[in-house]
């Protein structure tokens, strides 16, 4: 098959063996990936992320030196099936599914592994029993948006909102947009979000967040202020960058609550001092349970979140590498899939 | 009045003009006033105690240049009262009291505030309406352990315990004891405690901790696994010191949570990564509530937490710049309580 390999620390076109499916796995066509961005720093620091893989444990090691298909937010096409398979959808349905797959030797997640590529390439090997139908009406790049809203509602969740605090999201890219989208579909109001591009701002507001900041102009914490009045802050950090959670910490008020969902891969430097001070509360977070998978392709295949204008640009394999280097640019785009079935123009 | 005084950098006994009540205050004589671990960090960085007074915001500014008398775990009898007061207890009268004291000028900490002495001095100025008669049964001395004990129960509070976690104590110094003891009295059962220091280990065991570990002999947290099966972690960092949250949440199990209740009043490096990986959760907590405060002094009062093996020590006024050299050692004390009223000798 052909694939965007990142090879030595750079992305090119290649051609690579198809993958098999074993048991209990199908073999599927990508036909939309979104780019995430821990694609972005894979293609920087992969050292890092294989590091991150071997910390969370329980998983395959992905080995930095050999070649890797990335891309784990995928809407594809079944093609055939492995030995054991329950064969319940036909070929040709188009699926989204929770990138895991493995067998007795171990997990991995599709697209940061080195056994199973993820959707920058044309085939997939996905598990049979995570593979969920789209429905008919719901376009194929809208689908790809599954895991990344998945992401938010996962979040979400795990923040433990209890009514009455109002939440800011500090940051709209991917994460933080999936955030405000997820923040609506429980019927949050009102929503803060900040972010220093126009373009996210606008994104976020189409998302529904009612009150948008440019921390540029103004404190992110002086317009939650304004809005929240005196309800218990829940803070989304969303940004993922060495600094940020301490920054939040000093801006935070009393007793706030911070959802950490931006993925800071750097060791960070924080002042336990001004925790304590304010009592405030972290929350890590990460991935979603297969229930939330499930719900964010529902939200999107009924309407409830409109994906359409995440999805700001559209390319083939050999375009990859430029449109890594597009999204380094925040204002530029927010979500860019890749289409291993196209040629290689952006749309 | 005479006094333990802390002047540049220098612990030495002092006279100094006697304190006045202002409205709604009373003067009460010091019996017994322990020294806490964030007494000892005031020696040594008084400029950053202060720092951390103006962070937490709403108190009075505390000016390192000039006399502090620090003290805010006492017992102290009641001696007169300043205009306004409602005079409800008798002169005489031994009480317990939030550390607080303010007027229209603000509110500060009595023993972190240069107008208000703590209990390392013969005389105090107290909020009448925060004083607590002290049941006549109750040692002087064990009543001065409400305060440290009440950190300990509003840790525990919290630490939102639903059932189903066990319990893993990290430091067992003045703050992590109150955590146990504070633990058992809310029924927590097993309780586990580490600490580096055996006499440490005994005064947890002693106050209810069903496991002890000698992190130099095993890992707390294997310790932990081989008592909490599939149980949640529930961690109360006691330490205080940088690198102790990161080393925790390296060890911590999935989903564990981490109480900070040791004040580290340096700036601290985390990896965000491994908080994420394993969705931890860190909750910076400090202080207690008057609710709080009360029970720990019923607490004791009741005989439900016995605090008499907590006191390790008791010196006069002359002593107390011996008795913050003593407790640089962990395994020598647990807590030394200063009498402004005797004579120099340990006790």
């Amino acid at each position: 098959m052909r694939a965007a390999v990142l090879r030595e620390g750079a992305l090119l076109e290649a051609t690579l063996p198809d993958p098999t499916p074993g048991p209990g796995q199908v073999l599927a066509r990508s036909l939309a990936c979104g780019i995430c961005g821990s694609d972005l720093h894979a293609l920087r620091h992969l050292d890092r992320l294989a590091e991150a893989a071997a910390a969370q444990g329980g998983g395959e090691a992905l080995d930095p030196a050999r070649d890797l298909v990335l891309g784990h937010e995928f809407c594809a096409e079944l093609v055939d099936f492995g030995p054991g398979t329950e064969r319940r959808l036909r070929p040709g349905t188009r699926v989204c599914s929770m990138p895991v797959a493995g067998d007795a030797r171990g997990f991995a997640t599709v697209g940061y592994s080195n056994r199973y590529p993820g959707g920058f390439g044309e085939l997939l090997v996905l598990t049979e029993a995570l593979c969920l139908p789209v429905p008919e009406a719901l376009e194929t790049g809208v689908a790809a948006l599954t895991e990344p809203l998945a992401v938010g509602i996962h979040a979400v969740a795990k923040a433990g909102l209890e009514g009455g605090e109002v939440p800011l999201v500090v940051g709209c890219g991917p994460v933080g947009l999936a955030v405000v989208a997820a923040l609506r579909l429980r019927g949050v109001a009102p929503v803060v979000a900040a972010d220093l591009s126009p373009r996210r701002r606008e994104l976020a507001a189409a998302l529904g967040a009612e009150v948008v900041v440019d921390p540029g102009e103004e404190s992110s914490f002086a317009a939650w202020q304004r809005t929240a009045g005196s309800a218990r802050a829940v803070v989304f950090e969303c940004v993922g960058v060495p600094g940020m959670i301490e920054r939040v910490m000093e801006e935070a008020p009393r007793d706030a609550r911070l959802v950490v969902a931006g993925v800071c891969m750097e060791p960070d430097r924080i002042r336990p001092l001004t925790g304590i001070a304010k009592e405030l509360e972290l929350r890590f977070v990460v991935g979603y349970a297969p229930e939330e998978f499930a719900a964010a392709l529902a939200a999107l295949a009924e309407g409830r979140v409109d994906g359409a204008p995440l999805l700001t640009g559209r390319v083939g394999l050999a375009k990859v590498a430029e449109a890594f280097g597009a999204l380094e640019h925040p204002d530029a785009h927010a979500k860019v899939l890749v289409e291993p079935g196209r040629d290689g123009a952006w749309l």
